[in-house]
């Protein structure tokens, strides 16, 4: 693996789901292994679980953790032959190199605009990390994945759920803002690899990207959808289809406790109380996501390690 | 000690002050004891002395440290049973303890609002950090109290004053803004644990809440409270009857190098020069207050090391 | 060396000039040097190869690393004796102090505010700290000089040019935005201590300041200037007779591959693309940009290992 862009890039999906559980056993067992490397956290957009859990991931392994923040002020140029007299002040093409002369592997974020779908297909930033910097590059949330979450969640379920293959539902619900797809992309390809039985849940005209969900069951009936689950995955998005709108906040899609039967609860969190899901479930013992916010960590050790092994 | 939210918190005040003196000589020698241990420090407002001295503290020790200055745009919802469809977009239940899985210590700052004393009576962030978490939390300046502040005062006074029962005069200072209580009521319940003679001098309308000041003696004339003192610590408050109001900058409550006789003088830092006190006190050999800022070091760091030696 | 404000600061710039290449080819070799010493990054301005560079460095030695990022809410006094009953909440001498007793070193970046010629002649940030902290101060980029960047560009010449006394250009570009004359004083500085053929060339009412390009050919005519250039060094800075203005943007001096002839291309970071320099110069082998930029750490390096050096 030279980068962890996607879950695609992982070479063996299931040893990296027992990694990260051997890792949550003994999470110092490779404390020489990032000794003298330095990897730099670059965020576009907030994060406070993805950060702390990152750091923490690569701290775990010996390594020293640089964060930048990058302010509105560091106005970035994509263009090829731009003529940067307006407000760009720094290419892409330097501003990638030159933190890969710092640091060993580069983790960054940066999210969907939400905006054009065209646009944000491209994955302009992450892909330009990729390409220019000459340094591992992992993904902490792009435009269209989130794989860090997605290899958690799987880590979550392996964790907790003894039944061979379970159901999971990805179960969608409502919320005020426009959200990106990258969390339930990665879930959707994070359940293709595990051996469940995986049905996605949401209103019409809420569909997933069709080149992502290829495969996979999607019923607009919630309530069929979650009959007999194991584990009930709760996530807003947006609309693909009207690309980046709120189009529907009906709150009968809200998780409750009725609706979630005997089945655990995930959500890759922050989340709305009473809004995506009721106080009744999360205050519940089927909640298991504070455990999925704790696996973060492990997941991106698993990926970290990996990452550190190639590096000569 | 579970936390170190407030003075009372510590088993042993005297014990710590000692302790606190015993690492300013010796930084170093636990730094095996916060090895592999992580402490998060999250701030809802502003820091520059406590934030770097309780960084540096934990370097001490042996401690990783994530510094996490709490952005605007995290709107925590502290309510219960709220329908989060409004501007919250994450429950205090959750963060706290997502926090907590990827730290082995949080310390907190969150200021007073002084708008409304019973809200700020109620130590909203810090008591829910307290509640939720599950790790120990450390007040790194809450509504109503400033402990790591109050510890340091009473270790610098044992380290200065060798005079047995030296007479402490905590006196109101004059300031263009509205300050919070926290430092003061700190430095209250520190004289309270040490062996000194401590009066408070302020003028009417500025007594500090009365439950914390009670058995102390407020003298409203400031002369004859500063007569033969030892130790003059000088801090602006905001009104407590009138609740955050400034009803007095009467520039006469300055303390001058005149009144100030021959005792030392302390402040928290940062200071307005001329406004609080004047230039000659500030450049005088009786000032301490540098010293009062190395000193923030090893009291947090006494803190930490109680802590620690509490997690299995 | 007591301070690294400048270029004069080093007691041997070629034997620092060494030290560079030296840990670049062995960078761990002093990692126990800075142990449990920590060094505080101090920025009143942003910065992405500065603080990454620095901070990398300290950590190559083995230091601890604190950065400080000043919110504009932080306002600090400056005036001798002035009554701070307004903005001004903290006076520069406690707060340079302070940092201090929780650094062994503090680096500081203060840019020009290319306001006024005298009050950025002052170096009033940078000045202060010199004056009051007490502990070694790192120029990371004043009002008026950039001494690591200058250090940076000569580690990158010797690096780069075999050839005995080789002919270095420093040549103005063009940029929309007023920028300070930090970086070019330096580097007229640093090659001043090299052996070189120097020549500076710019628009008439471009000259830097003379009391620092003192002898050193100025050339308004770029062509005859870069005329057997081994090393063209482009940046832009505002005009210093007209203090701070952007009084020439002409495109013509733009540097091309066509002008740059068999040169390599110098340039310090962030750069505008077919502004200051066209595509095809950046994207050529010609240029070493992204070399310099990796050297920062270094040059940090030996500037911070001779400073640690003379702490006991």
């Amino acid at each position: 693996m030279k980068h962890y862009s996607n879950l695609e890039s992982l070479e063996n999906f299931e040893a990296t789901v027992d990694l990260a559980l051997e890792l949550k056993k003994n999470p110092f067992v490779f404390e020489e292994l990032g000794k003298r490397k330095t990897i730099a956290l670059v965020f576009f957009n907030n994060s406070l679980r993805t950060r702390l859990s990152t750091e923490k991931a690569a701290r775990n392994l010996g390594m020293d953790v640089m964060v930048l923040n990058v302010s509105d002020s560091w106005n970035l140029e994509f263009g090829d032959g731009t003529v940067m007299n307006l407000d760009t002040a720094e290419h892409i093409k330097e501003a990638t190199q030159v933190i890969a002369q710092y640091a060993d592997i580069i983790a960054v974020r940066a999210f969907a605009g939400l905006k054009d779908k065209v646009a944000d297909a491209t994955e302009k930033v992450l892909n330009a990390f990729i390409k220019y910097a000459g340094v591992p590059i992992v993904n902490m949330e792009s435009a269209l994945s989130h794989p860090l979450q997605g290899l958690t969640d799987a880590v979550t379920i392996k964790e907790t759920v003894t039944k061979k293959r379970p159901k999971v539902v990805l179960s969608w619900a409502p919320h005020p803002r426009a959200l990106p797809h990258a969390v339930a992309n990665s879930f959707v390809k994070s359940m293709k690899l595990c051996d469940v039985e995986f049905v996605i849940t949401n209103p019409v005209g809420y569909d997933l990207d069709p080149k992502i969900t290829k495969g996979i069951t999607i019923n607009h009936n919630q309530q069929e959808a979650l009959k007999d689950a194991d584990v009930v995955y709760v996530k807003n998005w947006s609309s693909f289809d009207d690309y980046g709108q709120v189009t529907n906040t009906d709150s009968h899609w809200m998780m409750t406790k009725e609706k979630l039967g005997h089945a655990i609860f995930m959500h890759c969190l922050p989340v709305r109380r009473n809004v995506v899901v009721e106080d009744a479930v999360l205050d519940s013992d089927q909640s298991v996501v504070i455990q999925q916010a704790r696996n973060r960590t492990y997941a991106a050790q698993a990926v970290l390690k990996t990452l550190l092994e190639n590096i000569t």
